[in-house]
């Protein structure tokens, strides 16, 4: 299944794509939350797809779209994943797992305006896989991992280099501010995904390609992540794992490039669709 | 006022303090959570107090008690904020406030057991004045940020220090584990503190005076902080901005002191009352 929200931001219907149309699903009478996921949201939608998809509204495709997911507990990243990111941000790819987090007043729909921060001169794009997570999961196993995955989705982490870098303590600063996690268009059902570790992942800012790498180079693999993250915290049902970033962001540019009022950065995974922001300057309309 | 929340995990139930004794206030029918301070809650509920207070049923001591507030969409901590404390950890007073995430996962009752991760050696406290957000902020001006708090509550900021410091990535590793973040017994509204800058703070491990400061010594003061974290993302009603801990904790030591199973953390603020919690190993009831 892909799972849509849609509608005015923190006013999102549920809804699915089907045949690559978009459907409501308001009828089924639940957001994609915590609860949905905890209590086999999946598969009761399945159901009730089955019962009623001759019945289903379309939606325009002009619908802005949201998150596909209702506002997570949290938004786990993973650093310098990637070795050809880890190389050209002139890090050493780490030994286990880097954790930052982003928070969730960050999370926007897919093709919102990407709002550069006041006092921002280094806004930077990072094209990742995101997990969704599909039931509670503390102290997993890596070979029980897949059972805790709701699917995956398309996330842009956005990331302000100066904030993230140079103004003391974690990167934390430089990551979850407003507008710096739109996510979807859509969620992806783990079935709808042949093989996870060979996707193509790609970027362009105004149709130049940035980014163009494939999830085969993950250094830390998605289960090995699950289980991971899991000893150090219990994550909830709809909590997402951003699983980092390939070669090709602005930092690593010689000079560095950074977002400016007006740029518009594509994005997409094999699979996952793809998404669009138009970026702003704080308060521009 | 003095907001408590008692009952079960998950189910708790609002209530207030009066005259040093609990009561109930199921009837005013609203959790403490973004919602309700959103929409002024905490003057629906003076308003409801004055109503109602001869007609409320009184709660006993023996009730265990949540968070004094709905799990909030962020916990913002902010690192090495008392001159004090930053020595003793060998590091400079930062130029501008650090901050770090903790997962919300990690947020509990006062007096909840407070247990040792597994394959964790280096589990440590730190006691902290956490405020707690009264309205959306966004580049909040520091003169106006008093206008944006709820209240103030006592939080133990548990921390594990090969996680947050000898595991790679940024500290939020050692700081979200399930726990580690006690916050109450009370959230106090801000009529109810006298000066904030002024109040004593102490933590005692097994009856044994650990840290005993003030937050006189405060780096950056409460108003700046909030104004500060604003500018780089929205904080939202109910969120926990926690400010920071004076000397004394366990990585201070020489050598160095770390909870173990059978430990009791007793910690206090003037105005916001005290905190147990009784330390287990992972798996022990």
């Amino acid at each position: 299944m892909k799972l849509i929200r849609y509608g005015q931001p923190g006013q999102e219907k549920p809804g699915v794509i089907l045949h690559d149309q978009r459907y409501d699903a308001s009828a089924f009478g639940e957001d994609y939350n915590e609860a949905f996921f905890a209590n086999d949201g999946l598969g009761r939608l399945a159901q009730f797809l089955q019962e009623n998809e001759g019945r289903l509204s379309p939606i325009a495709d002009t619908e802005r779209l949201g998150p596909p997911v209702a506002r997570p507990s949290k938004i786990l990243c993973i650093g310098l994943n990637y070795a050809d990111h880890a190389r050209e941000t002139g890090a050493t790819p780490p030994p286990e797992p880097v954790l930052f987090m982003k928070s969730t007043t960050a999370y926007v729909g897919p093709n919102d305006d990407l709002v550069i921060p006041k006092n921002s001169v280094k806004t930077d794009w990072e094209v990742e896989l995101a997990v969704v997570i599909g039931k509670k999961a503390s102290y997993v196993e890596e070979a029980d991992a897949h059972e805790y995955i709701a699917g995956y989705a398309l996330h842009n982490d956005v990331s302000e280099r100066e904030f993230q870098l140079e103004r003391s303590g974690t990167w934390d600063k430089g990551k979850g501010c407003d507008t710096f996690a739109p996510v979807g268009p859509f969620l992806a059902t783990t079935d709808e995904i042949g093989d996870v570790d060979n996707l193509r992942l790609w970027l362009t800012v105004n149709g130049q390609m940035m980014q163009d790498g494939t999830t085969a180079n993950l250094i830390f693999k998605i289960p090995f992540l699950i289980s991971y993250l899991s000893q150090f915290m219990t994550l909830l049902p709809g909590d997402i794992i951003s699983t980092g970033t390939p070669a090709g962001v602005g930092l690593g540019m010689q000079p560095p490039v950074y977002l400016k009022p007006g740029d518009v950065v594509e994005l997409g995974i094999d699979g996952l669709g793809v998404s669009r922001q138009t970026v702003k300057a704080y308060g521009q309309n």
